[in-house]
């Protein structure tokens, strides 16, 4: 499939971190949605480098320029083409990577795969910085998928070893619109964002880098969605949250603390509660079988730290097939997490709406 | 998508728990591929139930009788069908369920999805036994993946509170071979086998149910193969894996431990060893940028305790829509884990040619 | 994609003309939907040889045997499953032919697309045979189209040289319903039936076999359904109706007549009638850009004679790659078509639905 | 699966006729292909408009903008994105369409899809113009098989009823060179080339328009290409072949003339010639069960003539939902077989290049 994601949405992601444009192609949304292109910029600049001293000092406005399939404010049935301009790169940071692969990044995966013909700049389609685009298309589905009283938030849960709150059994929506306005550092304990901007100039005053976890909810969306076995909510979110190169694992509610628990624990027993069927508690994180079970959707990610520190590291020189040191200066982040919050709503936005239009929900 | 799966390699499962037949069909193999009959019924029986007392008495036989796309022994090309007949599966069981859905199960999911009109009889179509005809697709694509050099390992790596060792950094080949010969409990301590059982019987005992993790490995897999964005080897690896009923998370490498840990510990530097450009840890888990770096892909799962525990729950009556106690007596596993590691290993045997085969490389 | 088909349904058709079945997995049905299995069955048996003196020998009864996806008798929403088994064929019939190939048959294409190990007998996976399987979906679909108010029918437009009249421009649904119970010839000027009957008869007699055109007409759908660019219903019918391996051409509407029509001959002009916009004509066949105009979606086909007919002919032989002669014996059909009809309706039928589903109007 | 479609290949084609851009994402390509810009450029010029007597007056150099996926002249393996500015389209000569569908276009059928959110103008995303982008893909893929020896060529075939010769049994390399180079009425009898261009002006200068045939030729591919059932040579390029809008039928070989053959007579006798199996004839269009046989394939198209004439004709308004007349003025092509040339060589080469990956034959 490479970078066309096609199920019953269909996007299609290009562009290389130093072409002239990275972009998306959004297929298959409803006509008629009335689309906010302030929230859009919104969105993505939270993902944008360069606003604070814990993100790379580059400087991209990032704004999308809509090209296709929007016609006075509404989606007009036809597929959403964005393109972002690319600026500010420095190619001839990246020259001297050529043939000696930055460790931990995807530098020596790509020119083996490429037989060398990928474009090694800045790590070309590979980089980081192709979540724009994604960020992009969740926008538009977090706007359609909100006009239906569905609301997607995520907010940092851990740091190195400083952790937020995890999201309580109820979860209000006031809370996911708080979620939401923070821009920078969201957190659910007004407590943890100092801590965790000091977790952060730590790792950079060392030249290090720091890795952590996000949690995203999905709220408000009714039991019955989801397809069994290969397109089960679990399997559409997981497929796509991969698409953001940082992401090393995902579980949902309970996730990796299910394998202690016995069965007794962990079961989530049914109630009806304000005239619905619930669970009183949500270690299912609101998907059995694949399928919404009309409780909050929630999973975690694990995002690595930066593979682009300061200090000297071993790597190899492609051509000679030899040891080589390298030490990449230039601009990176301390920490990727803050800036990828919003690629894990967009992710979460994406298959959901996706999903809802499979169930002809939408 | 439902329960296809189509990317280079494509699949269908169909069948219901208490339904005649359940099965698989699996397409584009490449022709000419030798298939070994007794080697697929070898992962079916570690699948199988009834085999010994961690697994629930239900006797099936489960050998898949091959309908069509193998002749004279070899794959034709053409698309291979799968049949596995359903039996010694006692409906009445499960006529009480019908309207009072078993908590932790897809019960009442599936209700709301398919308006009532699912087959609810064990599960139905969303039934744990759906991986059977998932281990016999995964024990042919293993066999092909063999024959070239790639050899697909899992292991129990926790029950409950008990561990086994985690994979090292270097593999062997008799490691894996030692994996596959093990039918009950694979571990790599020979140690931690008669813990894991004593923990499965204490909980066994008790009337309850406890959940596990097992780690996987794919070993002798080239460096370059997987796709960007959206077809990386984590994002093909994990849209399978949720097919798995009792799967709530997957991590790929160091995983969650990614989230504290420092750039400079995380990157795994380049080397050349043996002539070959390696590097000197695993913590990317043999994937950087999505594609593989030609070291071992490793990758752990979170599988939830089984839902099936003897005491009385709480539920609804989904007619009355009031609450409802339940109590589910019959034959069910105390801890699925090791039925699930043959399952394991054939979602990364799928995987991994299927991204052979769009590499080309097959 | 080989032989999945997988747009909103999903269809994956298996098994090999001397294989022990062929069927086909339907996926993505609505579930709910009441299926009659006497009314497959009588589609079935419009395709099946041997009923009369046009078609082969061959006794099959072709009872698919539903294996999953049908309770109570009703779609549980999970995927239809269905067996048909191969009986009273003559392996032996074939072995000479493995490897001197049948002209006008895949014999040698297969041979070489699947480097010999393709199951040859009887043409394996690439036989007319299994056109069977598609009869099944498309008979289970038809039924769902037929209670939302949509009937698909096909009839014999051609035999050689012999017409039946083609569709009118108002179509009755009474006109429908005569062609559906017409089992053998299906013509909609009664005086076609006989003449047709006496032109395949003509080339029988002489050893031979002849082509014709089918003719099929989708009522009762309205305006606004398919996709644009490479979904409209005309891409989709299209991509389906080469499955049926005799079919040479498709056209839609006045199809390859517009090349020498003027433009303002050829455009239908609105109208409003019954309280309803149609158009005066219909020479679009009820698709404008891709896309259901309310107008009958009007198609036809071109089927080729049967390449088996009693003449030596000239072929090679695979292994010397010298010439050989060879003389086909055994049963077969003097004229397709009348065994083609059922097929075509199939195909009109799942391209139908799918696009119903994909504009979730079902 | 709207405007993508995703085999081996996947495509993407976004943008609507009056909006800022039109363009395409080509993904799955080989790294390492060089690409010829001025000979993408050469193809788009063919099907560009404004450049002669027979085309619309709308000027527009449609020179595509690449966005991605070349670098250095070479695929990198990443998507191609190439962008199409639209300019010098006056809007307000459709603004009077809003309301009022022209008779023969997708305004009526586009308007019921989308509920009136559609971009009207010009057609929208419906527009023949989206025809460009599609050139642009097909160019480099024609340019990836010619490297192969692969050689696709499409000449007009008919002009309302005026002929070219059809494409001989033995088709050379330099009658296809020829062809390439003919940008304007491409034909294979030299004198047919003034007849047509008579032919257009005679319903030209009656404010009329006229349909014709065009047929295309892919040689150089070797026999085994194609997969069974769902995904045959016919299936792939009739399944792309509707994306031009003016397309009403299909036939491959000799299409529908096998519908008054013997089988005696449209068998093809395979020989042995120059050490290569061959057919004698090529009644099969190179394609046998769907499969590529070594012969050139050949195929027909029928294009309807422009529904753009000069005189009134009968339509509705949509809001009133009463008869109304429409009279169109502006630009407008007479006859859109010649722009429609590169449209089908577009076609064929996507279709043999996503098949011969499929094969894993590049």
């Amino acid at each position: 499939m490479s970078s066309v994601w096609a199920n019953n949405l269909k996007i299609s992601i290009f562009g290389e971190s130093h072409g002239p444009y990275i972009g998306a192609v959004l297929d298959n949304l409803p006509a008629g949605e009335k689309i906010d292109i302030e929230e859009i910029n919104f969105q993505m600049q939270k993902r944008a480098p360069g606003k604070n001293s814990f993100s790379s000092k580059r400087l991209e406005p990032d704004c999308p320029e809509i090209v296709s399939g929007i016609f006075n404010g509404c989606t007009t049935g036809a597929p959403i083409c964005a393109i972002i301009k690319n600026q500010n790169a420095n190619s001839s940071d990246y020259e001297k990577f050529r043939s000696i692969p930055r460790p931990g990044t995807a530098d020596y995966t790509a020119f083996k795969k490429y037989n060398s013909y990928n474009d090694f700049r800045g790590g070309g389609h590979l980089s980081g910085r192709l979540t724009a685009p994604l960020v992009f298309c969740g926008s538009v589905c977090q706007q359609i998928l909100k006009r239906r009283g569905i609301i997607v938030a995520a907010h940092i849960f851990s740091v190195g070893n400083v952790f937020d709150n995890p999201f309580s059994h109820n979860i209000s929506e006031d809370v996911l619109k708080n979620l939401h306005n923070q821009t920078e550092i969201p957190v659910l304990n007004p407590n943890a964002k100092d801590k965790i901007k000091s977790e952060i100039d730590f790792y950079k005053n060392k030249g290090d880098t720091i890795g952590g976890t996000i949690e995203c909810a999905i709220c408000g969306i009714e039991a019955g969605i989801g397809d069994p076995i290969f397109c089960g909510v679990e399997n559409v979110i997981s497929s796509l949250i991969f698409a953001i190169p940082a992401v090393k694992g995902i579980e949902f509610g309970s996730g990796f603390k299910v394998s202690s628990k016995r069965g007794s624990e962990n079961n989530d027993q049914f109630i009806v509660k304000d005239g619905q069927i619930q669970t009183e508690t949500n270690n299912h994180g609101g998907i059995l079988g694949g399928i919404s079970s009309g409780m909050p959707i929630i999973f975690r990610v694990a995002i690595k730290p930066t593979p682009s520190h300061a200090f000297e590291q071993s790597s190899v020189d492609l051509n000679e097939e030899t040891t080589a040191k390298i030490k990449i200066t230039g601009r990176h982040d301390p920490c990727i997490v803050p800036r990828a919050v919003p690629a894990v709503e967009a992710v979460a936005s994406i298959a959901i709406l996706d999903l809802l239009l499979g169930s002809k929900k939408i």
